[in-house]
């Protein structure tokens, strides 16, 4: 078993815990309860919380409030899920295999799921036990920009509005750094606050995110190409289908390759600035983009 | 002019600058920032902050800070209204008069918009000037109770359940409480704690808010039947025409007065344990229950 297997085997139950924990905890309709752990019971990969937990292996800190922090990301990532597979969005039947939240309970729950995950956050972070106040707003306020308009949000208006028209490769990027890049990144900034890390460290891990987080987009456009439907647990090929904008459309799968590589190499460059010794955070920066789903 | 049209005149356009100015420093798409404009700057009463700004003025506290939170309250409840006016929520064509925000932008940016306003609101909240951190982190954890799951959220899955099916008067209560009165006892709260009020004045002000909230929401009900379309700006009679639970359907028109009137009393009565003087939030508790629109 390598070192990535056992830390994910270690990690993702504690924050799938976590998770259940949470929503398990919350006073409201169980229907709402139902729908928010239904999509967050999903599966995935957990990639975001682990990336925290790699920058905190990285810097050597032990935090009793990682996993929450962890599952609090993986709540927002799950809203953006819920809400980009609507009808009115993506119109999104199956995820991860799994039919999407609103063929199950209808739209106007599955809406109101994802808004109750993205504020129930907000209120997690406010209650961290480990974290000194000055750092919790710093997370709330970096997490209200990464998900907000200026991050997820307004790279989904973006991403919308690019439908039908041929966009440049740096239209793209700006999408993707918004619509994926800014809470991959947010993960491991969370990482560097919790570690208290200097300025030249966060720097380092801001840059390794960014570059990541570009890498991990233009491997999900290669997927939609070399993946299976059985292995992406969605329909392969749908991206060239509907001749959505990616990153293959654009440059060609080798060219999106490349890219994807260049960007890779960027990252564990970044990474060097903290260690000179290759650790667990590149194992998962190199499973992220030699992933097949 | 009453001591409450001035106080509303000096004080609605300076929240609603501070709306404007807070939208227009977003770096987001410009059809985003529109929709979230247009649903921020469609008027409205502003109840929410006005409230907030009366507890300062009944504890006789100034706060720098004061319209930049009644701004992010206001944010709160336009995103509420954004998304309950979905095609499948309540499906309204009109809101204060003008089209709904999904029928001007559509239903993806209209889902967006509000996403966008509440995740923006809780950064604001962590970046006030004049809040320590702690009441700061208490604002952001009150604020995701009340406008989540355990709140507004919570309240519009037990509305949309309570559809094609008699409700009891306590569980139409339970649904008003978490639909609307949380984020007006939070709007109260929230003034609590930036004028850093004693334990007993908070306990006095949070009954206040409990009770004024039912009232409104009583109010509203009433409206239904004796308001005008065009007093309301939006369609009068669609509560009795759709067969919804309303106070009026179930203790009659003069019963649901009597209540609105009960719970009237016992706000005023939690204000006079705070001050033997009524003041200008005793005015615009009466305006609440008063109101024709």
């Amino acid at each position: 078993m390598t070192s990535l297997q056992s830390f994910k085997e270690y990690h993702v139950p504690k924050i799938e815990q976590q998770l259940s924990e949470q929503i398990l905890s919350i006073k409201a309709p169980v229907v709402l309860k139902e729908a928010m752990n239904y999509s967050l019971s999903a599966g995935g990969k957990r990639v975001r919380p682990l990336f925290l937990l790699a920058v905190l292996d990285l810097l050597k800190v032990n935090h009793r409030d990682a996993w929450t922090v962890g599952a609090t990301i993986e709540m927002v990532h799950t809203y953006s899920l819920i809400h980009d597979d609507l009808p009115s969005m993506d119109n999104d039947d199956f995820r991860r295999g799994k039919l999407t939240n609103h063929k199950v309970y209808g739209e106007a729950i599955a809406i109101l799921a994802g808004d109750g995950l993205l504020t129930y956050s907000f209120g997690v972070l406010a209650r961290l036990q480990e974290v000194n106040a000055e750092n919790k707003l710093e997370l709330i306020h970096l997490l209200s920009r990464a998900a907000g308009a200026e991050g997820m949000v307004g790279g989904q208006v973006l991403d919308i509005e690019s439908e039908r028209k041929k966009v440049t490769v740096e239209e793209l990027e700006t999408i993707h750094i918004n619509k994926t890049g800014a809470l991959l990144s947010f993960s491991i900034e969370a990482g560097a606050i919790l570690a208290q890390a200097d300025y030249i460290t966060r720097k380092a891990l801001t840059d390794f995110g960014f570059h990541i987080g570009l890498a991990f987009q233009i491997q999900d456009d290669i997927l939609d190409i070399e993946g299976t439907t059985e292995e992406l647990g969605k329909t392969a090929g749908k991206d060239v289908a509907s001749e959505k904008n990616t990153y293959p459309a654009l440059l060609t799968l080798n060219g999106a390759k490349e890219k994807r590589d260049w960007h890779y190499d960027q990252a564990i460059l970044s990474l060097r600035q903290i260690s000179e010794e290759p650790g667990l955070i590149d194992e998962l920066a190199a499973y992220i983009v030699n992933r097949n789903k």
